[in-house]
């Protein structure tokens, strides 16, 4: 399977949790080639709407040119949406990372299984109640 | 073209249309066509969001399954967005009507270029100034 097949098929994963708890959610399509910026997926309930960048990977830390973390929070802010990211490292579970909390490597942002460990959330702390203080840790 | 290419496009026009209005635009992927009920299009901003079907004909009518308009009913109010249905009559510009203001043919709703010229709004209006009293025609 390509790289673009895979990232699809972990998008359409995410889609799946959503929906199956209640929350609406869609892949946008063309996101990363489009000429505007867009999240990978857009998701929300009546009250919050989630803008999502999502990645799945083998290694134990993945990395984002600046220019991508830039765009999803522009995007965000704009149409009204929280901007996330969305990382699956191998084996584990889905966990979702604010932009806030990336590590800032100088040319790039990082993010590393321990890092979304400390920081990150789960799916039902993401769309329903958060970890207090997990972000001051 | 085909028919799906078609669409693809008259999506895309609105993609830029609303893009260049200040308003965030994302093309759906596999709306349609996926398990789940989703729009061709979701805009917004900060305030509001638009989940919005959109068709291109040549005809002067066009009638939609009832299924189709719950299914953007449903959609919309989980997810929190406004539903509207996108139609462009031959050479005349894009009109966005409520479902609401679609006619009951009993089997079907239908949208005319006269109902849509009555009852329905132009982008300005749609992402802007509403004009007032305009559905109690």
């Amino acid at each position: 399977m390509n790289q673009k097949a895979k990232g699809t098929n972990a998008e359409r994963e995410l889609v799946h949790r959503f929906w199956g708890k209640g929350w609406p959610c869609v892949r946008v399509a063309g996101s990363g080639c489009s000429r505007y910026p867009s999240p990978d997926l857009l998701a929300g309930n009546r009250e919050r709407m989630v803008a999502i960048e999502c990645k799945a990977t083998k290694e134990n830390s993945k990395y984002f040119p600046k220019e991508e973390i830039r765009l999803l929070r522009e995007f965000s802010s704009q149409i009204g949406a929280e901007p996330w990211i969305g990382i699956k490292f191998g084996r584990e579970d889905w966990f979702f990372i604010s932009p806030d909390d990336l590590k800032d490597t100088g040319e790039c942002f990082m993010a590393s299984l321990d890092i979304v460990k400390q920081k990150g959330l789960i799916t039902d702390e993401l769309i329903g109640i958060f970890k207090e203080n997990k972000t001051d840790i």
